[in-house]
């Protein structure tokens, strides 16, 4: 049973969930920019309305799929909905074009410090994930690790790989940092999540395009 | 002031809108697939489900953008949305990959026999699919003339540049004839549209990667 979509959870955050402020002065040259209370998600918003504006690529957060029962349509207002639930999602969060390359992601962070727990990832998500890189999409995962305010890039496959691994319910962020491409936390975007995508096109042209991500 | 949002008010329809049922025995070589009560909408998610599944494309409709306001969480039962708002779109409906290649389009249908009115598109889908040709995406709409029950694939730039014309409040069928590619429906997919796609992709190899679309 779904009892709210994956993903998506920061609108109904209560206040008490929200990351700490910082507690001590952070010189200019140190912005830690998931201090400043950013979520990945919003991170990832930012920084796609970046590319976006500047016409480097055209991605997109998908809207959380909702299952409508009642919408009243009362006279001179806009349509309420006055009964709804949430969907199960069948795709990831993000896609989009960059180059005429089609990219697929999804985004997922931890407070942990040495392990990212699999879990965070669904099943339909790493069908999807297969599913487009059978298409030959550049499919990969954001994962941050907010404690320690790095964030990496990491090729799907490699998730698709542990993830479908008997008895591994996580993965140690020494094996994200072997697989993935870290990306360190700007201004203009947020998060330059396109310098790894960059390597993936790089590597797929050395590799005369057998797929390899 | 968005009442309901586009392309997607089939699940609101008065059964009094839906397309009327056959009034006369037609041969089993004939099938019409619109008469059997399919939206154009229907057609393509059936056609979208057929390509998953064998593989062939990953393509998904976007769930409607909704702003939640208020949601219940009952006891021992999933969350009810029990206030929430049509948001504007910022993208098309479809978009997905298929041999590598970014695809995205709109669907619309038109009961009138001779003329699409152009008011059907909206400018976010417009300016969207331009963006998304900048990054060489493969961008297009489909047509549908119901009472015809014909279906066309056309270049987004076709319909871009007729959109932005001055005092073109539609286009004529002929016009709709001269720049796509016509699909015939079909049992399995019901809609063939990659086979349009098929002849874009061959067009633009044609041209040296030069944008065509």
């Amino acid at each position: 049973m779904v009892k709210y979509p994956s993903g998506s959870s920061a609108a109904f955050r209560k206040s008490s969930d929200k990351p700490k402020k910082r507690k001590k002065y952070v010189h200019k040259d140190d912005i830690n920019f998931s201090d400043r209370g950013m979520t990945l998600e919003q991170m990832i918003n930012e920084s796609n309305k970046y590319y976006l504006t500047k016409e480097i690529a055209v991605v997109h957060k998908k809207p959380t799929p909702i299952q409508i029962v009642k919408v009243d349509y009362p006279k001179r207002s806009r349509a309420v909905i006055k009964e709804a639930y949430f969907r199960q999602e069948s795709t990831t969060d993000y896609n989009g074009v960059y180059k005429g390359y089609y990219l697929d992601f999804e985004a997922k962070e931890t407070k942990n410090k040495t392990n990212f727990p699999l879990k965070n990832f669904h099943e339909h998500q790493i069908i999807h994930l297969e599913q487009c890189l059978k298409q030959q999409g550049i499919c990969f995962t954001i994962i941050g690790f907010t404690a320690l305010n790095r964030y990496f890039v990491t090729p799907a496959s490699a998730i698709i790989k542990a993830w479908w691994e008997k008895d591994k319910s996580s993965v140690t962020i020494e094996e994200v940092e072997e697989w993935s491409i870290e990306i360190n936390c700007g201004f203009q975007p947020t998060l330059p999540y396109l310098e790894a995508v960059d390597q993936f096109i790089a590597d797929r042209k050395l590799n005369n395009g057998k797929q390899k991500l």
